[in-house]
């Protein structure tokens, strides 16, 4: 059991926001920034969240992103938008387009906004639950450094492209979806390969292209499964189709993506694309929260497996952690992103006075 | 090994034309439906193929689809339409969706059509093509009646609901997905059932909700499981949420959707969603179709997994039955398939001459 530390949200926040300003992010920039960073970790998706911000941090001085460039409009449609990101960071130009997104669909019924150029987004549901929080419907897609193999190939051939989706609700401020193309997640792998544990064999592949139960040779050899084999490998190409393809970014899985963080001088030049479709203009967003409610409501209700009590829907569980945190008045932060923000005092001069 | 006939092309869509016209159906949307139902066989996709046509007609003869009624626009926004299909069968309302969404999309980047009150709509692939053959990126969604589990859950809670993508390409006319949100397809439990199989225990649940490896007692009790478990249940509701919830169906996974074969006197009331983006806007489509294949190349090229000799992309084996039907100048039929035409050629009086 990791150690667990508790910090008060406008702290963690305003510490984030500091850190950005002083490496050269302006205040607009580094405010949505640092609340996308701490809504991540009040959902409990610590991996995408404040823990990164050391690394970003070093990025930017090692020239990898900018933290001063501006995303820019290249091609406006009534319905579609291309936007240069600069090189900037996900955040900013990731909010901006779902905003955009967001503004195209009100007057027409559904926009999509391609973003090229860009680096590391965070968690996709961010920008999701920007549409659902608008009773729109979101998508949020972005391709990745390679971390997958697809079915008859061996190493690492495709990213495992996340999608994120969202929809407003009433019991829950949304119900929102974030997850990569894969059958599980590299974190996974991993610990099940420090506990010693043998994993099922739809995981990963080893370095001959063939399912393993032993992860003990991973990520040094081997690649992720995709979810469902074929399937998550056509939806892993569709996404890499509608970002980096259709806006011809310079990276693309047919060349070499260099992963944001162990790549701290080369651009991420990553793609991400959003979608927004506006209830609205189909239904009425409260006809749309009750009809979604119904079906909430059906989920929660259907009999459930031997074993198990409850049956969440998604999003579920991040609402729960977020609702704690706001009752608790504070955020609980595991060890190893509490180590990853005190890093980031001795680099940035701030202190977080954490409350152990 | 089952028996292969083979039917000329032209034989079988006359045959399949003329049987929906004796039943009913105008002469154009009789050859909107046979031209998909043999393009389906043409690929290999003999479950969504000429096969079902026998019991389409059944079902229209016992007064749960519509063979003349035409599906009618209820809204249309620049880039977002509501179409009621009064029952028609999904091939007639599925084709003109798409149609619709690819019109809208060339004025305005993108566009979403949503049908309701709709029947089966055979292989979705059809529709995805519709957009690819315009130099456009398609999607189509519908829902279905229930047929998997979700995680926690036991017995039958939401449908394995559909999706299919395509993308125009060059080495072969599009490259496109067409799968449910399930880990395998029933035909593939129900195969492995027939011959005594074991399976993976990541197929289906038992009647308790319990991962099974025996599909003996599969469908009767039990359910699919869905592709990576929380991320196909995920995925299949917000395909939920995009065709029967936003459109208000009157049946949805909280309600009960009639099986459109088992069920021939109750409507299907199935829900179907359209998605045209217009590449043309963003790089031309020759531009797009050149970097897909940038792709296409990079995945053929990249190494094998031990055991395989060959990585296929999104429709490839599908284009690649077709030209073989092309070369040969007929298709072939397994033996369930001809079981049925044969069974149509009884009920409509008309003669199909199969060459065995």
């Amino acid at each position: 059991m990791s150690k667990i530390y508790k910090i008060k949200e406008s702290k963690l926040y305003e510490f984030c926001k500091k850190s950005l300003i002083k490496f050269g992010m302006d205040e607009a920039d580094a405010s949505i920034t640092a609340g996308h960073l701490v809504q991540t970790d009040k959902w409990g998706i610590y991996s995408h969240g404040t823990k990164n911000l050391f690394n970003y941090i070093n990025k930017k001085n090692a020239g990898g992103v900018s933290f001063s460039n501006k995303p820019v409009i290249e091609l406006e449609l009534p319905s579609l938008a291309v936007i240069d990101a600069k090189q900037t960071l996900g955040f900013v130009s990731s909010d901006f387009a779902m905003k955009k997104a967001c503004e195209l669909a009100k007057k027409t019924g559904i926009a999509i906004v391609f973003v090229k150029n860009c680096c590391h987004f965070g968690a996709a549901g961010c920008y999701v639950n920007i549409a659902a929080e608008q009773g729109m419907i979101g998508g949020a897609f972005s391709n990745v450094d390679k971390q997958m193999t697809v079915p008859g190939a061996r190493g690492l051939v495709m990213g495992h492209n996340p999608m994120a989706l969202a929809a407003p609700a009433i019991s829950q401020p949304t119900i929102f979806f974030d997850a990569s193309s894969s059958n599980v997640a590299v974190l996974k792998v991993l610990r099940a390969k420090a506990h010693n544990e043998k994993i099922p064999d739809n995981w990963i592949v080893d370095k001959n292209g063939v399912p393993t139960t032993d992860p003990s040779n991973y990520p040094s050899e081997g690649a992720l499964i995709p979810m469902g084999n074929h399937k998550g490998y056509c939806i892993a190409m569709f996404i890499e189709i509608i970002t980096s393809i259709i806006t011809g970014s310079e990276t693309s899985m047919s060349g070499n993506i260099p992963s944001w963080c162990f790549n701290l001088t080369a651009p991420n030049n990553v793609s991400q694309t959003f979608v927004a479709i506006n209830a609205e203009a189909v239904c009425g967003k409260n006809v749309l929260e009750k009809r979604i409610e119904d079906m909430i409501e059906t989920l929660h209700n259907s009999p459930k497996a031997e074993g198990n009590d409850r049956i969440y829907v998604p999003g579920e569980i991040e609402w729960e952690k977020h609702n704690k945190s706001q009752s608790n008045g504070y955020i609980e932060i595991p060890d190893d992103v509490y180590e990853r923000l005190h890093q980031l005092e001795e680099l940035s001069g701030f202190s977080l006075k954490i409350e152990e």
